[in-house]
């Protein structure tokens, strides 16, 4: 940290300020200047986070050095970009990986055709919901249980990996012995509960960036479920809030390069949940694809129209062939090469 | 709802339209323009939210006409002012109630001392962390079911009816069975699983507005509570996450007289969280006021520079004394009256 | 500034750090932690802001020390609170001043009538825009210089003083030829030409922030105004742009007691504007002056519902009468007292 | 426009808003539901806008029907894109333009250094300012004309056109006669005055979209310069104001493919100022190639770190170099050429 002083501070507050980093195991280095004094505090930066430093008398502003995150941080991992399993296939440091599937498992007919036509467009993962977060309780809310089961079975006969959010701590170990990678959604992505559960069961995690979350929040919920022992998270741009109101929710593509550097961590986007309409998903996916993505996560639905959520934004199977045609040369410029099949 | 075609709407794209809406009990009425055709639909707009209408083809543009929250809206209280009892006072309907005491139980003494100095202050009700959602996993968590019992001893030497936040479903029934009010916080707004468990139990909830959340998905969130059978919810506007970085949130003190005209509940402002600093806390508390709000939910510690979190806006007892004796001639100018102690 | 380096930054690239700093006159002080090192640097910031400091070899971050402006801030005037003379009134320490009028002046007749009422309730200035910015290039754009006669004739007849807005740099000697004070609107709270050009003339300035201007921007848009020796600006509280659309902009109530902390010029609140709904003038008018604004600026026609613009948001003259009855009490708990008659 | 009655409407109320939209020659059609009535207006919807329509007695929403542009709007060209001359080449329409150059003209040197160097990397039109809007009023404001004779030297030495921006109408005559594109910077995008005279003279101008404009508000101010009679208007994407502070601001990627679906003008990317940070142009750039941006607006300097200003976003040569490399690719994949040398 780093604490500035107010103009006229005096000595006793500056040694008072000193005294309390300086109990927690920090030395401090003073840099006094015509108005301002500047104190470094030399040391482990966690110890004083929980110390109330901007109201002690005399302060004016306090500046972090170090970032709050350690496993979650480029530098932990040796090569700077760690990969996930997911499945036979796995993504991040070149392989990159598309998750395909509707918004809600609806039965097992539809998931069946969906499954089997992403595969054979090259997506080397399943998603679809089985429990469904919604703005309003009376929204169709997911099958449950009966949609995880639909899933594994869909899983046994494609060979596919599957995808499925998780809402509630109960839930965890239920969706963990059905699913390959557990789903942390936006809504919940700071519910500390959840990310700490989901954070003892040996799945993958894919957790996405919250509405309102910065990079960092986005990080120290990943240090959350690392923390724990489970290393396998994968982070997932689906957009912010914003005043635009054009797009469903803002896609906020420079943090897709921002993260890359900032953490070792596979970094998927959601063109789907980004733009929130159809036309927007190709130029939404190949723009990240372009800046540095590892993956894409994207809504297809065999009758968009018919769809229970997210029908304005899935692609129908057409749309879907016709996206991943378009896809394949920017993978090409990029070097990356998609998961083999499973 | 309304829906608007594209201009060079075909008769059929038209007749589809109406057939999808027709099809779930609702009737249409068509009012063609030069360019676009509007089509009204009339009954129970409820049946249509899961209709993806913007995708079918044709269409431009789809306006909701009924608002998705009922048992929350103002028309469904007789008087448009509901109540919430809290301990032996309430809130609501002219009666005012001001929450005070620390961010964290940190320990039994300096509990009791808050809880004494705010109740002589005229606080009708304790706040205080036993669960403490934390942005970093390294930060202090809370002392979990022992602060729980803190809360509730000092509630028996108080008198004062104890807030206490629950972050995860599996301790609703714990914490319930401790504290006079659950408080569910901005970062959980929107966990439907927690949303849907305190609406189970017979606890007021304090639900505060999520940091991107609209006045409308704090409504629908509240919904949620109350579809379960809980009429007790409480509104709180604690400040939304905006790029005004010269406050910890931006408090959106419209969304106060906004709600008030919205919804029969009763609507609280935290100006701690909001300002993010103890000079701000006078300021926008008397601001609420001013703007309607029913009550206040102020950090209040008897040493903010060794708080274990939210040292920077938590008053001392002096500030606190000062604050209250601040607030009574606006609670008179607006014709509130402060519960009478416990 | 201070400067925090790169882990493993390299002593060629600290030394090539120090001497760009140096260069300029300032001096640097070295605090090296265990992985970073902190480069303080003491004298005159202002020199330094040119370099781009976070380009250099070796930088990771760059915080600020040194306010930007001068002349608006609070330090710079003695008592912390400068006043701005309106006509025969003024505005600031203590002194309120109500600004109210129309959005557009649409007429001789309208403009009299509303001065009159205005003033008999408590205005002691009148507003009205005679040169219009609207967003689509075919709304009504005001009479222009004709606008202006009307304006310093109902002057005459009523004794109230003028605001009145300008848009553009080849009118600023125009418009100050009319009116008493000149209004620079939120679109063009950075257009420096126009900054500058308003800081030459003779006349108070009322500076509204901009939509999405955070509150140093709107101090160095202040700032730009005094440093051409106009020291006469107020500054004005609209709301602010952001995802929020309950109303029409996001008040952000907590910039008032935030300037009024920063800076010792006045602070108006606009309600009419922030809240861009005749219902919520009040409430967040109120709230304004409970959290320690100078004066407000109020929409008030004749008839909104034939107004040519804001018809929304404009009081009707009984909606004004209760509006100024129900102020008198908050002033009177604030200890401000509203400017004499003219 | 469509009108949504608030519940329990009279009819006596429903009468009088039909009256006033009838008055000014529109049609009304009734849908009457259960609880609101829905009236649609049909004719020309700009008649109406003047209209405050939300305040008359029993309406509760209005909702546009028609967009309130119209020359900008992508139905009025034929081909749906337009092209845009820029020198002795075009973008749009399949043409690719790379605008490059530092933000400021420091010199005659530098100028001519970083033409030809950016020339020969394909880029086609130069950069630089001549009057730079600046946060502070202490910093560095340009050359002036003398910039502007700068580049139009340089421009007869390297063959490349120059776009500069121009910040006061008093101006605009002058920057037209050095000028081959007028720039209209962010914080000037709804500076009324300047884009009704940059619509004056015969010159393409670049229009930037201001910080916290929406879509709707960018195409607005097009369509104010395309009014006065210059159908030649470049829009840019350079990100918006959010609570992301990873990055300068947040680059609005979306807004490029919905732009492309809205007007037939030309759409750039900047992608400098969007990240403001030097790593973050290439991926930024190619992102908005790949989502189908028309041309690139980079800021290159022959030696960043003395740069008078954005020296923290600037490309050097080398990196410039390396940028241009990295491009082709990604244009041979979208099917774009870029212009060929002047």
């Amino acid at each position: 940290m780093i604490i500035v002083t107010r103009k006229g501070v005096t000595d006793a507050e500056i040694d008072h300020i000193r005294e309390r980093v300086e109990r927690l195991g920090l030395r401090t280095h003073l840099s006094r200047g015509e108005e301002r004094t500047i104190i470094g505090c030399v040391g482990d930066e966690e110890r004083l986070r929980s110390v109330p430093l901007a109201t002690l008398p005399g302060v004016e502003a306090v500046h972090e050095v170090q970032r709050p995150y350690k496993l979650a941080s480029r530098d932990f991992d040796a090569r700077g970009a760690s990969t996930v399993a997911v499945g036979d296939g796995t993504i991040g440091d070149g392989a990159f990986l598309v998750i395909a599937g509707p918004c809600s498992v609806e039965g097992r007919e539809m998931m069946l055709k969906t499954a089997r036509h992403v595969r054979e467009q090259g997506a080397r993962a399943l998603r679809g919901g089985a429990f469904k977060p919604r703005t309003s309780p009376y929204s169709f809310r997911g099958l449950g249980e009966e949609g995880l089961k639909i899933l594994s079975e869909v899983r046994a006969e494609t060979g596919l990996p599957v995808v499925t959010e998780v809402m509630d701590t109960r839930q965890v170990e239920l969706v963990a012995s059905y699913a390959d990678v557990l789903q942390v959604g936006a809504r919940n992505m700071q519910n500390f509960a959840l990310l700490t559960e989901v954070g003892r069961v040996q799945r993958p995690v894919l957790l996405k960036r919250g509405m309102s979350a910065t990079v960092k929040d986005l990080l120290l919920a990943a240090e959350y479920v690392m923390a724990q022992g489970n290393p396998d998270v994968i982070l997932c741009e689906r957009g912010i809030r914003t005043f635009a109101t054009a797009t469903r929710n803002t896609f906020d593509l420079a943090a897709i390069p921002v993260l890359k550097r900032e953490t070792h961590l596979p970094v998927l986007a959601d063109p789907s949940h980004a733009g929130g309409s159809r036309p927007l998903v190709p130029p939404l996916a190949y723009a990240a694809v372009a800046a540095g993505a590892d993956g894409l996560m994207v809504e297809v639905h065999p009758e968009p129209e018919t769809a229970t959520s997210d029908g304005e934004q899935s692609l129908d199977f057409p749309e879907f062939t016709e996206f991943m045609k378009g896809l394949a040369p920017f993978l090409e410029v990029v070097g990356k090469r998609t998961a083999t099949a499973g």
